[in-house]
């Protein structure tokens, strides 16, 4: 099986690795030309193009960071407008597979599932829960959609890049949908805990135990162990996924259900505090940091330097 | 050690056979007096009044509904006026201690606590966190505070009564507020499941898959599971946890939190949906039902009957 | 007809004095005596009691700050617990009227319409609209409910008292939900400008301006240019309402909106914004300094000293 | 001066004969040509393109219905991919003068005031408020906001189509803003409205009677009688302002100051009410229907048939 793999960022450079230590050939293409070079001891081919990487692969795997990106690599459009004709579309064989793991748009998804349709192509959506330590460790939870077919073609990678795969559909938007659907839980939980704590401190209880006896008693979740921990400490530096990326996130959740007519009232509320934690200056830090806007409105300060 | 029980409801009375199997005595009472008949067979006493029932005892337990009930039962005030002088308070020993684990208001705690403090006596307050079928097999988790010498007094009871106690402060109200803060946590986490099941389902994912990944991949708890089943399945009857009482914790937590000054904007969301829900007839539905408004609000039909 | 007075704040004062100014004997009692000091040169009598200055009177006219105030004056009960016997209710004739003008909780005027009707007497509940100059200038909105003909009794005082009498309803309580109902609506305004205010200052657009635009051409409302010139010009002292009475007049809507199973999202959202700008010390200013609260949130640093 | 008019709708069709009135000559385009024959009679020139309509005039006026419209129109580019080309920035002179009078987004007016900038053509934006008949009663509110050359250039038409301008800016999408936040604030009025006289109606409080009272005494607005009266009679349709369009506009809102990272949280609750009124298959209504929803959420049934 001939491989192609786009995006060499946090997450993608350790996918690749881990598809080289499976046995597989790749031949990769990154915007920023550096990173390839991290590669270069491997048994790889770096590409001057997404449109030559792609060629005569029977899948092409794209791990891009956001909307344009993906859309300027995969249609050649976009921002970067000279890419057109060397995108994914214009390289890839018919009938080979576009196997895209970044967390776009449900809409995205769509518009290049069409792309594919109409040139003999093929596209599986399968965005990923997992952050880069788990991208080395071949712990990435995939969740999955696409035609059967495809599907099975993709099935040896999901096995080599993750821990678990879940098929949730066959409209390939329907993973992304799922995909940002278990953002907002993530950021919910957030939500609730920034407001918990908030409380807890201003009743003198320690934020910390009471993280401790709910998550004891009642949640039993590694989730809120950990995050609980970040949130408690203060410690938004350095990001495990930064604010302005959770913000970006939280607009693609309120698109797709205003999209779907959908009213999403939590969803808003986050939207707002991480908003308003980007306007006073967190853009950078973890995105649990907006729990300091909820502090901040009960009149606490925050501890952290 | 004597013991005395105010309160047989679905909670106390478990609690009492738990006791009684430790081998310890309890004198009992209970407002309405068909409940204690129940216990006849065992070794118990059963008291004409509040008051006759934590005479003499070294700890009074109480087990009550709601802030009202907890009032008039202490401080013989309160809707049944005719129980002044036959409270709690008028009937105990200087020196004994009043084990408060009834899920009440902070305020209304803090006023015990005053009282108690006035008559010579302690007050300790260890609501829990558990239903019926826990407090029976003695599973309860329960969040304590008071003096050290109270709380050690207490230990003995908190291992026949439960897996395991959390000491969160020495002011007896904290504990109360730990406790309304975890039933936040949790109507938070069915705010959120709500939501990103009508987003499913509009999207045409199924959100029993959808909970299946999310809880498998992200937060693995327990919690989820059992709660998200009961959303997707729409079971909401028989209550575990009715509305109506779902509601008055929502109107507690932000008592609390206005008395603090702390904003909780997702608590009060959370409060109008269970107030929407109410209004639509829900308030004898187990409180996840809430959800419905939800899913109405998406244009989405009930499928329960 | 002779008439009783009691509360000689802000407005219970140029009120007295325009019904002293129509000719009328009133016999008047404040709980800090010094208030009626003001009066001594004028045609009054100053009594010791509540209920000594009700005795005889056709109709007795309370204008007090909160409900604790009006409870304990009424009823002799709450924190001054000494009254006891000495309340408008202890010394009122059967047959006379109550004529409560204070801004109180509907729950409250319920309560007190019961005690009036157990007494023989009658409650009629007519809050008005409009601050001190307003009261002073007898240019309040009465706002009336009662029966139809203790409402007739009142009338007099109502062309003395201010520009206009509404009656809304027989039952007593509907005038104090009708007032609840026009401050929520002005502090709604309060948080539409401030929101437009925020992304007008973020645009490069001159808020005054927009208010300018937006009552010139839409609203073309003394309320909204005079609000707005407030917080254009973040003028939040000397308050004309403290923040601290708007944000207890918040509580009271949402208990009332509670009890009747209502959910009102924007006021529960009025509600966190004037919590948290308590929270930042802003108790004493102008209820509209809330809207800073907004503006913190957008980044913006706020303009005045 | 030589004068252009693209987009005759229910806005355009009136203000077109309100130019010609005032003897202006007009060559006029439509996308549906249809509509141009209802001005065939009057002295006009209709137009096969933008292109050709607007060659040589000095001011080329577009008034369309949103933002894929306007930029197909302008630019040539959008869903009328064919019409790329035969735009207005195609066929307009150097020097010449847009002016741009739909309600679009401050993000698109940017666009396309770089666009013309670079063709050496200039760009005014200039919304109005106002319904068809005011727009046939030449009594339009105009915003406008451009350069101070282009806008004296443009002043003797906005006095032949409104009864007053304003200007907000010298950069063109600062009139969009303007616009935007004025339809938020009649928005956030009917939320306000909507969520005031559910509570009426549940305390037996006539909502025709609040309203009286409320503007009589505080707000003396002509627009809160009007959409009060709409919103108490439950008289949505025909609609004035269809709610999918009022949708549209809360978007943009919403849009603009997420651009702005200004945190607008009663917007969020608008649109979700709106969202949940088209869910709920009311998008063809008056945009004031979106009531309906804060209404049902409160148990009430709607009384229109």
């Amino acid at each position: 099986m001939k491989l192609a793999f786009i995006g060499l960022g946090n997450m993608g450079l350790p996918m690749v690795r881990n598809i080289l230590r499976a046995g597989y050939a790749v031949t990769v293409y990154n915007r920023s030309p550096g990173r390839c070079d991290e590669l270069k001891s491997e048994r790889t081919v770096i590409a001057e193009s997404a449109a030559i990487a792609v060629a005569g692969a029977d899948i092409a795997i794209t791990m891009l960071a956001d909307d344009p990106a993906v859309e300027s690599v995969v249609l050649g459009s976009g921002d970067a407008a000279d890419e057109g004709g060397h995108g994914v579309i214009a390289g890839l064989n018919r009938g080979a597979v576009h196997l895209s793991m970044s967390t776009i748009s449900p809409s995205l998804s769509r518009k290049l599932a069409d792309a594919h349709r109409r040139a003999g192509q093929d596209y599986v959506s399968a965005p990923v829960f997992g952050r880069p330590e788990a991208a080395a460790a071949a712990k990435l939870w995939i969740v999955a959609a696409g035609s059967t077919e495809s599907l099975a073609r993709c099935q040896p990678l999901f096995q080599v890049l993750g821990q678990g795969a879940f098929v949730v559909g066959t409209d390939p938007w329907q993973a992304n949908i799922v995909k940002l659907g278990g953002n907002f839980l993530i950021a919910s939980m957030l939500e609730a805990l920034g407001e918990a704590f908030a409380l807890m401190k201003k009743a003198g209880v320690s934020p910390g135990q009471f993280l401790e006896v709910v998550n004891g008693s009642l949640f039993k979740s590694p989730l809120y162990e950990n995050y609980g921990r970040i949130v408690v400490e203060e410690h938004f530096e350095p990001a495990g996924f930064q604010l302005r990326l959770g913000l970006k996130d939280a607009r693609l959740v309120l698109g797709a259900a205003d999209g779907l007519a959908v009213p999403m009232p939590l969803a808003s509320l986050i939207h707002d505090h991480l908003l308003a934690a980007l306007a006073r200056g967190m853009g950078q830090r973890d995105w649990s940091a907006f729990t300091q806007v909820l502090a901040e409105n009960a009149g606490l300060e925050s501890q952290s330097p």
